[in-house]
């Protein structure tokens, strides 16, 4: 039977509220204490348990990434949709940024001029850029196999890859290269699942720890 | 086995090849030829064949969004993920626009004052500000509620709802007390899951099919 009756929950405790909900539904299931908190928010952003299978963490991803935050670090996404997700008050905070180069003209050019995605033409002109990264890809699989490459090509060494696209062309591919890096640190929802609310809610998860 | 060999598939036939693999896998199964589009291209932005199920269509929801989005619809999101969602060229060519007035100091003070959410005081605001609109409610079940009572009331007669908030407090009651509306057009997914980005990808779905 489907519920109907609206259950009373204050305004500010509706996110406990739902994290305690997700807590009682994995039950006996033991996550690992630095990957806890990422793995609920995405399932609070997605109702969706698949994520406490399909969330591959590199070994202490969760704690890299929060160095990284301590010190400022520029979260890069791949769609302005991520972008927008992403904690604006948190970044402040915690004294980073969130870029997305996606709409950008300089992209568009690229793209075109070499017969690549924006997506890829966004992440190569995040590499140039330099400086410390978190890149967040949630849409595009052509992003996360350009990085794959820039890092395998020694131009970047990002502080964090997440890895959630979501899709049917090379999405599974892709989120397989990132996890074959040995020195990368990554979180990466295996499979065809996530999307940039998976990323925003990432970030989030990771930004919230440092505040 | 997990596949690591990249597809070749140039850019621009991405989207055509996922919505073939989509087809594909959803094999003999029937969708309703007015509702397919629209089913599919949330799949597509989820990798998530439970859509197929749980996606439930007033009665030619479709035929009238397309003749209000015609008309050059207002949309609302519920938040400013969804609103980055939807295609701005298409919202363009159409002749319509998307807000939300999550962010809206007015918006932040009316919920304070009320004790209620600000998702739910962003509905009230479009509600005053009247005029044809779409609503496409992706997070928050407070502004659903809101938007039910608003049309009980009959202060509002949206020309869609579209219903997908998704998580664990009153998500799934909320999409219900829409499910019960008789004289409101309605795309629900019923359950727990949606989120900002199958709210953004059902305003595609429909905006594409009016260009």
């Amino acid at each position: 039977m489907i519920k109907t009756e609206l259950e009373r929950v204050l305004p500010g405790d509706i996110e406990k509220r739902s994290f305690e909900i997700i807590t009682e539904e994995l039950g006996d299931r033991v996550l690992d204490p630095e990957n806890e908190l990422v793995i609920k928010r995405v399932i609070h952003t997605t109702a969706d348990f698949d994520y406490a299978d399909s969330l591959i963490f590199s070994e202490h991803a969760v704690e890299l990434a929060k160095a990284a935050i301590k010190e400022g670090v520029r979260f890069i996404t791949d769609t302005n949709m991520g972008k927008s997700g992403v904690n604006r008050a948190a970044l402040q905070k915690c004294g980073c940024t969130v870029d997305c180069f996606m709409a950008d003209e300089d992209v568009a050019e690229a793209a075109k001029r070499l017969g690549t995605t924006r997506a890829c033409a966004s992440m190569e002109k995040a590499a140039d850029l330099g400086g410390d990264c978190i890149f967040a890809v949630g849409n595009a699989p052509t992003a996360l196999v350009r990085l794959y490459e820039l890092i395998k090509e020694g131009r970047l060494k990002p502080k964090l890859v997440i890895g959630v696209p979501v899709g049917f062309v090379n999405v599974v591919q892709s989120k397989e290269m990132i996890l074959s890096l040995p020195d990368t640190p990554f979180i990466v929802a295996r499979g065809r699942k996530g999307g940039s609310n998976v990323a925003a809610a990432i970030c989030n998860a990771l930004l919230y720890q440092c505040i």
